[in-house]
């Protein structure tokens, strides 16, 4: 068994891919086969990802649905776009029958509209199709969008017993099993039930006397953000959802949720970094232009901003070019300071601790921008002062910092906070947004305080 | 039973504050017993965490150990590092004792050196404290660091009723079994066994004909990163750790991968916005400015390079003052297009759907950056022909935009690329550094192809 029982170390290297797609090409199905049996599906999935789309679709084809199901819900959403297009209705609808409600639900919805229903229609097991239809009513984004109608339930009025032998007729189709749960005769939930505990009560005791009547559920309708939250908060690895009348729906495990929590970081991480969100490293490129492009140009529109600004202030470049020569650094460290507070912001928000009222918040920014300020002003106090020998102009420049500084803080403390009492995510607000605005802010704020400094 | 049976929508307020606040200043202690008995440990946690120390250590001291050490587990770490300075070190034994290994060890390991021998040496338990002396040697960021000592194992040469009656015994202190892991004489793990499998079984079987002989493990020097990456792509809820020899050490839960995950991107997120990692906005003014001011002196330092750029083609002032005016927007776009390049990149290589040559990835960089760059630039073409009526500065300025955006580009792929390949963190290629540095490049390369097309 020793074989068996290695480290997970899979590392996919270009003889394996190469050794697949000879495999494939001199279409050796035996060899294939016996090949990819070693592998975990995940594993699998990572192997078609590096071949083009024929070959992708030959090797789902060939393999059994049962494993195939899986690999497909492991691609990634191109490829598996891509592979879908290959299979029929039929086939598709054969790996839905493998699927797990939640996993299917996902996949349909994928499809292009009138694909789906010709999809749906191909699937035999008509309660599968019932809960899969049921589940595609719901918001992506809510516990029904993420939920699953695979669970093992038991009526309170039963016995130990009972429970145990209904649950392995149940637990056949569900994964993980987690939780028992405890519903009444209308199907309400009632309370949970461990698999320890039905291991360890006396075999004719009833579900009632042995039954936890607490257990957290939440609203098919609760945004899936608020449910990973929950989930976390509470250290739940399941969680099951209930309508308006606490009718037991489905449940909701904690492997989605690391899904769920993963898309959010890089959500706000791509935000942050002004690319919309969703690309990868391995799209084409006119889909990462797509997803550039526009936080570049509104860069541009910023930078425009600022010329034209400067064009304003053209009578002090006689006598005061070296002002000039610094509104890059302005506009530098207002863009660095309003990303700063705007993060910091929008994290907390996401962490649900930023507590307290606004004015604090600016308050405390406030004075954090200032020391900040201060501290980089003097040194740009005595480079300038070195470096051009005229004090006023040293000065000038430098007390602009601070003020620019304390403003960028400001605004990128406020914005975020102001978009999300508005309901808007207030991720937007970090990266070109806050860049944008605060460069024209801090270059035109820059030659006022000059001006009034140097009395120009 | 219906109260019970409430979504969870713990939400703090003021009121709520106030009232606890109120019962412990008049120390209150039967109505504050009741009062928080209602709450799970987690919302106690958030309660305490808006108290002032000598509240809220009041409350821990009050309440049970057994509710408070899970209290105490939830707490953010810099309210838990102040309650625990005012317990005594028989105290903070006694919450460890009712801890599981793997949350006592971490909690341990926040106290000054000093103080973890002195509660270690109140540790009654001693296989608990072996346990914890043996976590607490591993490096926090591995899977030595991750694991808990609380699992259930079973000796394969067991049979069943052996099995079931064991697991309970060993059940009592693992919170959830999720499996079962079956081991030889020596400790070496061999397979697992699922509840549900030992739910099915005949009683009188052997362990060694039921089990599972494959399981995924991970070496217990594993990084905690990849620990992650193997747990999430496996979809695994528990992972076992082992020694060089394959001996059962102990266990990893998907709850403590969440966490992993969560730091990660939060610690990513803070690079990309040039805040040294681990601050939270509620963090006082001086931690805040240590972990921003380091960047923005890195700006700071950029943008005095810049200016002493600038300086030297002060020449051009008189006949092409315009120039100067888009500088701003030249070392913009500059860090704008250098961040989202990077932030693919670092994306891309933290989910490890980065393959393929580096060239490759420059070639399709500068291709993207051209692309981005044209359409850009020709914008700006347009606006300062029209807006100084001058062709040759308008062609000047565009063409330098172009070739920017194209270095930028390719510093921002290079650079993460690079670093990974010598194993730095390529997160702290994106934000403040890549900015700075592609504002210095930026403005010295614009310039000279101005001088170039203008013939200067």
């Amino acid at each position: 068994m020793e074989e068996n029982n290695d480290n997970i170390q899979f590392q996919i290297s270009d003889e394996l891919i190469e050794k697949v797609e000879h495999l494939i090409d001199s279409r050796k199905d035996e060899d294939i086969l016996e090949f990819l049996i070693e592998f975990h599906y995940a594993d699998v999935a990572e192997i078609l990802e590096e071949l083009n789309v024929e070959q992708a679709t030959y090797v789902i084809k060939l393999l059994d649905s049962e494993k195939t199901s899986d690999i497909l819900v492991e691609l990634d959403d191109d490829t598996r776009e891509k592979i879908l297009q290959n299979l029929s209705a039929k086939e598709i609808a054969e790996e839905i029958e493998e699927l797990d409600t939640d996993d299917a639900a996902d996949m349909i919805s994928e499809l292009p509209d009138e694909r789906q229903e010709a999809v749906i229609s191909q699937i035999i097991d008509e309660e599968h199709k019932a809960e899969i239809e049921e589940l595609l009513a719901y918001d992506e984004n809510t516990a029904g969008g993420l939920m699953a109608k695979e669970l093992v339930s038991v009526n309170e009025n039963w016995t130990v017993t009972q429970c145990v032998k209904e649950m392995r007729a149940q637990a056949e189709n569900v994964t993980r099993v987690h939780s028992i749960y405890v519903v009444d005769d209308n199907e309400k939930l009632l309370g949970r039930l461990s698999l320890k505990d039905l291991l360890v009560a006396n075999p004719r005791a009833h579900i009632t006397s042995v039954y936890i009547p607490k257990v957290d559920s939440v609203h098919v309708n609760e945004e899936a953000e608020d449910v990973a939250r929950i989930m976390q908060k509470y250290d739940l690895e399941a969680i099951p959802v209930v309508d308006d009348n606490y009718k037991l729906l489905g449940r909701i495990t904690i492997d989605d949720i690391v899904d769920v929590i993963k898309e959010e970081a890089e959500k706000d991480y791509q935000l942050a970094a002004g690319i919309t969100q969703g690309v990868e490293a391995d799209d084409s490129i006119i889909e990462l232009t797509r997803a550039r492009l526009p936080w570049l140009f509104l860069g541009l529109i910023g930078g425009v901003g600022a010329a034209l600004i400067m064009g304003d202030f053209e009578h002090m470049l006689k006598d005061y070019a070296v002002l000039f020569f610094f509104t890059p650094l302005i506009a530098a460290m207002a863009g660095n300071v309003g990303v700063q507070s705007s993060a910091i912001i929008v994290q907390g928000l996401a962490n649900d601790d930023v507590r307290g009222s606004v004015n604090n918040r600016l308050i405390k920014e406030m004075l954090l921008a200032a020391l900040n300020g201060i501290i980089l002003a003097t040194f740009l106090f005595l480079f300038v002062w070195i470096y051009k020998n005229d004090i006023y102009t040293a000065l000038a420049i430098s007390v602009s910092l601070v003020i620019v500084i304390i403003v960028a803080g400001l605004i990128g403390t406020f914005v975020p906070l102001f978009l999300d009492k508005r309901g808007i995510d207030p991720a937007i607000a970090t990266g070109p947004f806050i860049t944008t605005s605060n460069d024209i802010f801090g270059i035109l704020i820059y030659f006022w305080i000059a001006k009034l400094i140097l009395h120009i």
